[in-house]
Formats: C-alpha cells, sequence, structure tokens
C-alpha cells in the first residue's frame, strides 16, 4: 500500500476533509460581492480567535511575510526596539527589524526557557523602546511565552507590543486586546489547519499611529494598503482564493468546537505527550510550565541522533516529525500535534515512536509511553 | 473538532485518497472509447487479483446482487446445491438458491468454525449435487473456508464451484482457476478499497454450459446480457462509471504494493489483532488456524455487553466497530483490517479499545494490547 504520511509537523499541519472539500469547490471571482461577503466573514472569526476588535487584514503570504508587513509599517531606521529571543523564530523577528534599519537590542533566554518577564521589565527600564516583539507560541523550542505579563509591561510603559502568533492562533489562548498586544500576525497553516499561503494582521490605534509616521519602502506587503482595501473586504493585489475560502470552514469548525474546547484540547494532548516522552525517560526540551501546547520538543536519549529516529518512523510508519533546528539540530525531534489531530493519531503515533526507539537500540517496554498518554487522555473516566 | 470517524468495519472501507481523487474526475460517457479502455484495463487488473483467465462482469450492484446473478444464472428450480453455511453471508447464498427454485442442501458448520472438509466429501458422496455453495471469507463469523480443498472435491466429483469471496478478493489469497473455482464473485467495498456499488463475477466454461440451460427469469442481473456487452468492453445497462473509474484506481495501489504483499500484510495485521485482544483475556471468535486476515471476531468478555464496547470507542474515538450479527448480536464485536488500514490506524485503534474495556470496568494494564500488535507487527526487527 502507498504509505500513508502522517503530518506530526508544526505545520503546515493536516487538512481536515471539510476544509479540502470547500477549496475544491469552483473559484469565486475576488473582485465581486461573493468575495466581499467571505472577507467580512473571515474578520469576525479571526477577531474571535485573536481576541481583538480591530481589523484583520489578509495578506497572500507566509507567516514571515505578515511578521515583514508588521516590521517594515511600524518601525523606521534607527528606532529602538527591544526582540525576545526564545529560539529561531524569536530570531528572525529581530533579523527583520534590522532588515529595516531599527536599532535591535535582542535578548536570548536560551533555546527551551520562555522570555523571563523581570529581565524584560529591566530592560524595558534602561532603554527607552518604540516596540518590543515577542514570539507567543515558539516551535523551534517547543516553548510558550507570557504574553500578557509583557503585555502589562509594555502597556505601562507606553511600547508597542508586536507578537508573532504564527504558530498559536486558534490552538493556544489569545486576547489581543485584553493583553494590549498591538499587532498580531498569524498564518493559514498552523492551528488553523488551512494550507500555507495566508498571512493575517491585526493592528491596534497605536501601531496605526506609528504606521503614519512610516518611512521604510513596502508595496505587496503594505498594511496601508491592505487597509485601504478592507474597507470594501478586498485586497490591494490578487488574494489566494482558495485559501480563504478554506480559512472559512476551518474557522466554522474551530468556533463550532468552541475556542476554550480547542485550548483545552491542545493542552491535553501537550500533556499527554510529554507524559509518554517522559514515561519512557526521555526529557522533553521545555520546562512543564512554559511548554507548548501545541508542539513537544524531545531530547533524544543520550548517544543517539534524533534525526535517526525521525528516519525509523517515517520510512516504516510514514510519521513525519520535525527536527531540531540549528544549534538542536540531530539533538531533539518535535512532534507537533496542533490542529486536525486527534486522540487516535496521538496514540498511533506515540506507539510508532516506541517502536523506533527500540529499533535504535534504546530499552524501553512495548506500550509503555502509549499507556502514559492513554492515562492522560482518559484518565479522570479511568480513575488513573 | 468534528470527531474523525474511522471504518473498521467489514466495508465499506476506508477509500484511499488516489480513489477519491480518482473518482472526483470529470465523468467520462459509458458508450465511449474511454469507457471501453478503462473496462478492458479492469478486465485484466481483476482477472490477476482473481487469478482467473476467465471474463471478469462487473455488474452496476452491491456483492449479493453479483451473487444472485451467479445463482440465478446457473441453477434451475429442483437443481440439488449444497450450501455450505458458516455464517449469515453462507446463508444468503443457500436462501438466493432457494428463491430461484434449488433444492438446497444447507450444512451448517456452527458459527465461529471454518467448512470441515471431511463432512462436505462426505455429504458429496451422498448426494448428486449440480453445485456447491461457498464463501470463502465469512464476515459474520470472522473465518476463512478453504476454497482450494472444497475446490479438489468439487473438481473430482464435476461439480460447480460457486464461491462468494466479496469480503477476500484482493485480501486473501484466490486463485480460482487453479484452485477449480466456477464462480467467483466479489465486490468493490471491502479488499478492494472502493465504495459500495459495484460487483464483479467471473465464470468458467462449465459454469456458461450451466447457464445455456438456464430457464430463471433475469433481466438486470442476466450474466447473458453481461457477456454479450463485454465482447464490446460495455455493459448491458448504465454502469456507475466513477465507481469504475475508482476501482482501476484502487487496482493499480493493490497490483502496485503487489499481491503477494497485501496478503502478507493482511495476515500480519490479523494476527496483530488477535494478539492484541489475546493479551487483554478476550477470546477471538474464529480457530487461530481459520481466522480471518481481514477481519477479527472477538468475544465480549463475561458479563459486557460487546455493543456497549462499540458505542464507548465510537462515542468518545469515533471508531466504527461492527457488532456480532443475528446469534451473536452483542456478544461479540468484530474488528476489520482490510484494504487502506495502516498500522498507525490499527495501533491508534487498539490502544482506543483498551480505554473503552477500561471504561466499562474490565481490569486491564493500560498499553497492554497495544504492546502485543506492537511486538506482532515490528517484533521480527525488536527482537521479541
Amino acid at each position: 500500500m502507498p504509505q500513508k504520511t502522517r503530518l506530526f509537523i508544526p505545520g503546515p499541519t493536516p487538512v481536515p476533509p471539510q476544509v479540502a472539500e470547500a477549496m475544491a469547490r469552483p473559484l469565486i471571482g475576488h473582485r465581486t460581492q461573493d468575495f466581499a461577503g467571505l472577507y467580512a466573514r473571515l474578520t469576525k472569526k479571526l477577531q474571535q480567535v485573536c481576541g481583538t476588535v480591530n481589523e484583520v487584514y489578509i495578506l497572500t503570504a507566509s507567516g514571515t511575510g505578515g511578521m515583514e508587513a508588521a516590521v517594515a509599517s511600524i518601525l523606521n531606521p534607527g528606532d529602538k526596539v527591544l526582540a525576545l529571543v526564545t529560539g529561531k523564530f524569536g530570531e528572525r523577528f529581530a533579523e527583520l527589524a534590522k532588515v529595516y534599519g531599527a536599532a535591535v537590542d535582542a535578548v536570548e533566554f536560551g533555546w527551551g526557557n520562555p522570555a523571563d518577564v523581570n529581565l524584560v521589565e529591566d530592560r524595558m527600564k534602561a532603554g527607552k523602546y518604540k516596540a518590543v516583539l515577542a514570539t507567543h507560541n515558539e516551535t523551534s523550542t517547543t516553548v510558550v511565552n507570557d504574553i500578557k505579563s509583557i503585555g502589562e509591561l509594555t502597556r505601562k510603559e507606553g511600547v508597542l507590543l508586536v507578537v508573532d502568533a504564527v504558530s498559536s492562533a486558534g490552538g493556544i489562548e489569545m486576547h489581543a486586546d485584553d493583553w494590549g498586544v498591538d499587532v498580531l500576525i498569524t498564518a493559514s497553516q498552523k492551528a488553523l489547519m488551512v494550507p500555507p499561503g495566508l498571512a493575517m494582521v491585526s493592528m491596534s490605534p497605536q501601531a496605526w499611529e506609528a504606521v503614519k509616521k512610516g518611512r521604510n519602502p513596502r508595496y505587496y506587503l503594505s498594511l496601508y494598503a491592505a487597509k485601504r482595501s478592507f474597507a470594501r473586504y478586498n485586497t490591494p493585489y490578487t488574494p489566494a482564493v482558495s485559501l480563504f475560502v478554506g480559512l472559512d470552514a476551518a474557522l466554522d469548525m474551530i468556533l463550532s468546537e468552541g475556542l476554550d474546547n480547542v485550548y483545552r484540547r491542545h493542552i491535553a494532548f501537550g500533556k499527554a505527550t510529554r507524559a509518554a516522552m517522559k514515561s519512557l525517560g526521555l526529557k522533553p526540551l521545555a520546562p512543564e510550565e512554559w511548554a507548548s501546547p501545541v508542539v513537544t520538543g524531545v531530547w533524544a536519549p543520550e548517544g543517539m541522533n534524533a534525526d535517526d529516529i525521525r528516519r525509523s518512523v517515517l520510512k516504516d510508519y510514514g510519521i513525519l516529525l520535525a527536527g531540531g533546528q540549528e544549534q538542536l539540530k540531530g539533538r531533539i525531534f518535535r512532534i507537533s500535534h496542533m490542529g486536525y489531530i486527534d486522540a487516535v493519531d496521538l496514540l498511533g503515533m506515540i506507539a510508532v515512536i516506541e517502536i523506533g526507539l527500540k529499533k535504535l537500540g534504546y530499552p524501553l517496554a512495548l506500550g509503555t509511553a502509549t499507556a502514559a498518554a492513554q492515562a492522560v487522555l482518559a484518565g479522570g473516566e479511568l480513575g488513573v
């Protein structure tokens, strides 16, 4: 049988059949009332997911395009920016700001740790920043940052908070307005369960004030252009229409499950995955308190290359896990459990990781990790 | 999240995306060269799966329609027929022969047992039969019958052997010509991985001799009509074109995996499933030697209703198992592992059955059944 490939990578994630069906419908024209109606519906739904009353612009670009649109729009050459770096995507955010001429103070918290809020407070007191750049869920290091607490600091200091929520929105609780997030960026291919190709950006009134003073060149990624067209629920350039349609179906699924249920499901799957790995003596990368509910990083056992584990489960069982990036390459593997993944997927994948580890010589009793995950997923009802 | 439903019932079975994609293509006309080319291709592929050089007619009907076409074509009122009954589908075969006026001797072997070949031999010596009706894989009781040995008897006695291979073809070894099968009937929605709607019937020259003397009325299910149209690779009545196209894609998958590999995979999955259930102290319905490689029947634990187990895993995890039929209702559950099911599906499903049983109060250590299945699936490589 041609092997089934199962995506347990942190984006693109599996696309639900409901979304695939929606995207397979005949295309609608993008300069039509149908499209305007679609964009209007998407706005309302995205506002719920992001926890904002601000407009949410949808760009035909990947998440990085959304991050660039934000940075290019609100920062000018010489602007002082504090970048909180907890992994590869924090680094990318800092790099983007540098490309657009900002004076970036990048604070590294060490791969596997969340941003230390006290340290952030100290740094903000020491320097006068125009903006803080933060990553909500850092997929490269599988940690979640405390955006709420960081938002309290930036709000107090009158500093813009720009948050990369690419891999969190729709999977991890987010209240952009309540938490004082000025710019929120997300994308289609993570917890939102749509193929890659769309970035979403919401901007607070304060952020728009900064945009008005913007001098950086931008055209395709111009949020001004996006805002102008948004007034008629349209886009300045040709949008990826079928992805918009898919996003509509995916958001319907998320909202009909209920955001709180969606968040709880991701938390439970994260706990189950970490419990499974720990039961085998394997160590999660992130501290339990700040471990991501949507992706779990795991240190390979001593003397074993994490990529050998990944190759084994992919070759034999079609399970695609993510590897470590940069300094973590070969040392960790990452299991995504975001989006359209259910308990049966999770249990089957964990049973396969047991087989893969054992094949590579790691001593374990088959069924151990599965049992640990079962206990988390159904523990309450089983009395275990 | 809208629950994913996973079919572990013995048909319809999960449809591979390759097949679904093929069926979604624009329809072709059924009185065209395109359709004739398709039917010609299907014939060659079905001949390989059935192990025959005879023509294979494709009827737009379910498997029962194919069984009726065969029985109505070769039997006349008063003809003596020996029906080997090892479950519900054996009963149906006997019933069909009675409907068409045959004098049917039905031998019941008890639900859960295969046909006893010695007993068949005795009965054949005692009575002069025109045909023997046998079920290859009896899904209701999850046993496989020894068609090869039965074929040796019928060939020796010059009796027609009519075999219901509805749930076996493409999943269990079948060599119709070598084994002396005169009429072989199968259907699309079992191991062939296509939605329901097609029945396939192949007939030996001896069977055609009987058809020539046929007096029973038939029109839609006439194999004569099918044969006449087959000469131009066409059908007498409108065929389910998209299912033909899907069958083409499914047979390509099966033949490119290789029939021997397909059979070995099903055997391994049957063994893994039975080992998993036995590890929990649950008893398979069929004796190990004649247990079906494509579907496993399991007795519910003492004092537990099998349908409660089915309801639990369906409600909580979207796993659809089959129940027992007629006298086995509530007493067994059946797990299909035929067609487009892989090891990850199997392991996830088994882990969920553990949870379901435990929830209903059956004492077990989580992970036990999963470990037993893992050991069968990967045992050789794991040294367990």
